[in-house]
């Protein structure tokens, strides 16, 4: 056992690879699952991908990402309804949310994550009657402004917990979260609630747009062996998705950037 | 009463003005004190700055800056020893830490706060006998690799409780802790604790230099008052700082910045 055999490939890590590019990679590589994004999926048509896939015998191990339900409006609402549908078509386990951030213009944090919990309430039922879980990320709390009023994996749990572990989940990634002194803790107390494993490095300087300081395992400052014994501790025997979005990585070729990721998968995570 | 009887000029939000500059700047804005940087200090040297603060009649709220104690380096201890020295000399009640990151190379996170808690006991009673309290500063998780393994209120409470309060407090630093969802039950864990209260905006997009984030109050995403209560709740009554690193701020005229920062400090943290 090689512990391959619980690889993914999130789409995001090639960028630039199509759908179809991106399961062809997979197959070659003998990556056995992938994590798909709803935009990609979309240019290539939702029931072409679930064929592609299918076809292809791998797993889809997520599909990314709803949420951005700060706002309160009901549109939001409308759209996370549709990707806990296309993530059930996909036959993904689980929807990986962002929350969003603070609506623009607003200081209002506790209302934010407010009107995340009331948008929580709706959807969950929702996908747990389609057999889709929802994922709540921690993001970085540098992302706290402008992506996700979620920010550690303790107030992930105390989301989730007012929900069935079938309807809400958490998404344990180690580039938002390495840096939290209770990550280990809350990772044992999440048990059955991990609904996605994701690891990506910590890198520093963080480049001018911090949104892609998330670097190929061993390029950052991320000791990933203690999350996997975590999470494996907890329960936890899911896919494990390498997720990057690294400007260098993007323009290198496909399979390069396959053939390294298994290599620093099978040396730095499992 | 208008507040501004507490407000202490951060000396690093007015980077090009020497010791003297500020000084005489903070007499002709009223403004009552005054934190400074060991650097700073160094360059018009510790007695000519004690007598400059003392003949303006302002107090010194902290300086700045103590810690980069993960290496384990016994030079770390003497220089922090010659800081607790310095501030005694210069009347600050508080030297602010600010702990250190991974070594380079180094990816023991834990090994790494390990050494600041033994570093810790060296310097605490020190710092007692001197009248001198030591401020761990919680630095925002983004930092955590390059500048402080220690990153939440709840960590540095948790280190500080270890030491008798008048050795070891914390620093509230709101750009650092606003995103954090237990920050306001934090404070009001931390009571006397509280060694210093620093003010600062947190900007979007952050900039290239992560470390220039930090912005006037008003102008990022920080709700100030709800801080500014919590920590008089807790019983904070000292000066508060406003601390800002920013290249846009530090372009303008000091008595410019100092006006703004008087009337947003009225306007959004008193």
């Amino acid at each position: 056992m090689t512990g391959l055999e619980r690889l993914s490939l999130n789409q995001m890590t090639t960028k630039n690879w199509s759908v179809a590019e991106a399961v062809d990679g997979c197959v070659r590589a003998g990556v056995p699952a992938i994590g798909l994004w709803r935009e990609p999926v979309a240019e290539t048509g939702l029931a072409a991908v679930a064929k592609l896939v299918a076809d292809a015998g791998l797993r889809v191990s997520s599909l990314c990402r709803g949420g951005f339900l700060t706002t309160g409006e009901p549109a939001a609402l409308d759209d996370n309804r549709r990707a806990i549908d296309e993530a059930a078509t996909l036959g993904a386990p689980c929807l990986v949310l962002v929350v969003g951030g603070l609506p623009p213009g607003s200081k209002d944090l506790p209302g934010a994550r407010q009107r995340v919990l009331d948008a929580l309430a709706e959807l969950a039922p929702y996908a747990g009657e389609r057999g889709v879980r929802l994922g709540l990320e921690a993001l970085h709390p540098m992302y706290c402004a402008d992506r996700a009023v979620l920010s550690t994996l303790r107030q992930a749990l105390d989301w989730a917990e007012r929900f069935p572990a079938a309807q809400v989940g958490v998404v344990v990634d180690t580039f938002h979260l390495w840096w939290d002194p209770e990550v280990f803790a809350q990772i044992g107390r999440a048990g059955e609630r991990i609904a996605a494993y994701q690891v990506c490095d910590f890198l520093t300087p963080l480049p001018a747009d911090v949104l892609l300081g998330r670097g190929m395992m061993g390029d950052g400052h991320v000791d990933f062996r203690p999350f996997t014994e975590a999470v494996h501790a907890a329960g936890y025997r899911g896919d494990i998705e390498v997720e990057l979005f690294n400007a260098d990585v993007w323009a290198t070729p496909g399979d390069e950037v396959l053939a390294t990721m298994k290599r620093r998968f099978a040396e730095l995570v499992v």
